[in-house]
């Protein structure tokens, strides 16, 4: 099985350096966006598209096991955008988003999203080509869920703690969740932000290089 | 990798009728509780246990890819529990709970609780020997998380609606919600709990029927 595991992710990272190749060549920053199921990465998809408003090329690619409800939301603020749909699959691989890719307007010298299956185990291995990876962590989730999950969080570029607006009503130990994620990647950037109240949006435009 | 994957499902499938047919003889009714990651689990685990306060022989198997932070909140309320890491793998399969078993008081006559690894898509496919499936689904997670991840909704016995709290600072479309979990699996039973207020416990633990 280890063998298995080797040889798909030996394939995996070629064709990611087919995207990454792809993605220099254009002039587009590719970012990586995972996360638990319903940790907000949709929501704050939109906020962001909103916020840029059409002032460079922007592309969303969408990753789920079924529907194409992600790819219609997207859509609906004017951004193109494909929906992959993975079956039994946990996770996007590199090939996928190569194919995604010819069937999308390229951003050429704009952004591309990639929102990954949620999902905190399978994506963690898989490089998609992607310039820089954001990890999800919703404030109704735990603090302790980067010890849980480390793979995925160890991967990170950068950490955004969304819907800060519900954290009033939980019994959020914010202590114990930057120990968490110090321990797991002390390098990464942290930002705490919220697509409801906007609290955020600035600072994570600003880190995109869109500020 | 259909083959492998086949050959994989084949043998667990014999060792979840191993599980099963120890579960028969000891009078053990055994619950699979699946769900994303921070929706909830453990946290509904120990208000249970409380809520049984010994009434029956209880043990708990818990589930990670890290860390024994689940099994000690367990333990704390005095249940047995045994943790299994996952490292790489993103479900716990059946020869995995044949060896906990091996390291727990068997719970004569009672429940064996076992909680899966957080991740909607990978432990849908793995039957553990359990006698009935529970799925938890939070109320921040949103209404569309059974069109998106249908197969795991499609094996459950029991949906649980969690975190019923917090649907007072969100914008729950109740009827969404119902109108999709009625799409992949109109024949669950379906429960609406908060581990904090203690909304719905009386009814999931008769569901259990410990009510």
């Amino acid at each position: 099985m280890v063998e298995i595991e080797r040889g798909i992710l030996a394939k995996n990272d070629a064709y990611a350096a087919d995207n990454r190749a792809l993605f220099a060549r254009a002039g587009i920053t590719a970012v990586n966006m995972l996360s638990s199921p319903g940790s907000g990465k949709t929501t704050l998809l939109v906020a962001t598209l909103r916020a840029l408003a059409g002032a460079r090329p922007v592309a969303v690619i969408e990753g789920d096991q079924q529907t194409a409800n992600d790819a219609e939301r997207i859509r609906a603020t004017g951004t193109p955008a494909v929906q992959i749909n993975t079956g039994k699959g946990c996770h996007l691989d590199a090939h996928m988003v190569g194919h995604a890719l010819e069937r999308l307007p390229l951003p050429l010298g704009g952004l591309l999203f990639v929102e990954n299956v949620g999902n905190l185990v399978c994506p963690a291995g898989f490089d998609l080509g992607e310039g820089r990876r954001v990890v999800l962590l919703s404030v109704t989730e735990g603090e302790d869920k980067p010890l849980k999950y480390p793979d995925v969080f160890a991967t990170a570029d950068l950490v955004l703690i969304t819907k800060t607006d519900l954290a009033p009503h939980l019994d959020v130990d914010w202590a114990a969740m930057e120990a968490a994620l110090d321990r797991v990647n002390p390098r990464a950037a942290r930002l705490r932000v919220s697509a409801r109240t906007g609290e955020g949006l600035d600072a994570w435009l600003a880190w995109l290089g869109e500020g």
